[in-house]
């Protein structure tokens, strides 16, 4: 099933029904990226504008395949951008809280720009390599085109590179373009960052997902780069940047993961 | 109006009353940091719990001088941290909706580090200056220590730096700790990034503002430093750190600030 069919939200009263589709986790739990997109294609519906400009969850349960259900609430109106709350429940228990706001992000194309730094610096996607070797991917890796920089598979190998950096290339496998919702999927899709340090950890929940969506992605893949400074007080950050196949910043996203005790 | 009495809610039925106080406005608009610390008292009385740990706020209109309402609603308990939502509504309209966890910040104490940076090489207090000349300074400039980098202020002297960068010495008038609801209000007390820049751009009014507090600060001035890296799309985002007197990073911020057209 594919994003925008694995997406699909349909009206129901002033609720959204949604399905957890198979094949969207990681070992069992529906990828948060993935749960975001959902939650913000009903949000922008019930917003009546077509673009999440900043939208952020919180994360309160793993999301398992099965309905779900989201409730937006318009919290404001305004001229340019509206405003909406949300919750993204199954039948058992809610699993994010949000709150976004939605407009049109092409709507402010030509204002003054001052861009410091640009797209990673990435192999070829011929160069780069996925996550697994082939079937020992988790599932939701045959959901995105998903290509790591080699430098950053370490991991992998067991040849870590000790940065807590992932740079790779985000797609989706059938080639189709991207649209602002895709971009909150490619926000959460890449390994942690902190397994390529020499930290023993093995998994980083997210608490927080924040991104701000800074354009509609041009055709094409988009390079993806997230990394980690601070990884203290028992949790960490980690700060993406998504870049157009024209070298356009399409969206910037910080998490807050908790760093889970030994 | 010291902070503590400025961010003073009194529960009442479910809700919370408040009052943005005199004087903690820039040209009548209240600060969104203070705005953002007094629903986060309020949401973590609902909670039970000692800090925000995440806090994100939506910013819907201005705040000014009056009564407001803040109605927290706890959406999961879980065994370290607590989910709230809330909105603070004056009693015209909403001004900022919010999700946040919370928790006890120093439960985490302990767990393993790795830091990639520092505070900022800021002169001491001494050395430093405050934003505007005696006499100038909006009221909000008299309900925080705030002494600017003598190489940051340059927006106010014509002398621009060029660089989209503030940073400082934030503090209490009074000398008094900084707990970590009064880091909310560092998160956003200082003047624009872009006001360096060559931009022509007066005011940059915040979408959204993330704050994640990774301790409880020590006794002492808080050194601070904002950047922003990308103005494009006709949005800029602001990253903040601020860090405690023994050099531990005790926050972390992230908001989305609008362009404004002309």
């Amino acid at each position: 099933m594919d994003f925008t069919e694995a997406t699909t939200v349909v009206p129901d009263g002033g609720r959204y029904a949604a399905a957890v589709a198979e094949g969207w986790d990681i070992l069992g739990n529906a990828n948060g990226g993935y749960l975001l997109a959902m939650a913000a294609r009903a949000m922008a519906d019930a917003a009546g504008r077509p673009d999440p400009v900043t939208i952020t969850a919180h994360y309160l349960a793993p999301g398992r395949p099965g309905p779900v259900t989201i409730d937006p609430v318009v919290v404001k109106e305004g001229r340019t951008f509206t405003t909406v709350r949300a919750s993204l429940a199954s039948p058992e228990r809610p699993l994010l809280e949000l709150v976004g706001t939605f407009g049109d992000v092409a709507d402010r194309d030509g204002m003054p720009e001052r861009v410091d730094g640009g797209p990673p610096d990435l192999p070829s996607r011929q160069d780069c390599t996925p996550r697994d070797a082939p079937g020992e991917a988790p599932a939701f890796m045959s959901k995105v085109e998903l290509l790591l920089h080699p430098d950053d598979r370490g991991f992998a190998t067991g040849a870590k590179s000790g940065l807590p950096r992932m740079r790779g290339w985000f797609g989706w496998p059938d080639g189709s373009d991207v649209d602002t919702f895709g971009l909150l999927v490619a926000a959460d899709a890449f390994p942690p960052t902190i397994f390529n340090t020499h930290l023993p950890v093995g998994w980083t929940p997210t608490v927080e997902l924040t991104v701000h969506v800074r354009g509609r992605p041009a055709p094409g893949p988009l390079a993806c780069s997230f990394t980690t400074r601070f990884v203290t007080g028992g949790f960490l950050e980690e700060d993406g940047e998504v870049w157009d196949a024209t070298g356009r910043l399409v969206a910037q996203s910080r998490q807050l993961a908790l760093l889970p005790r030994g």
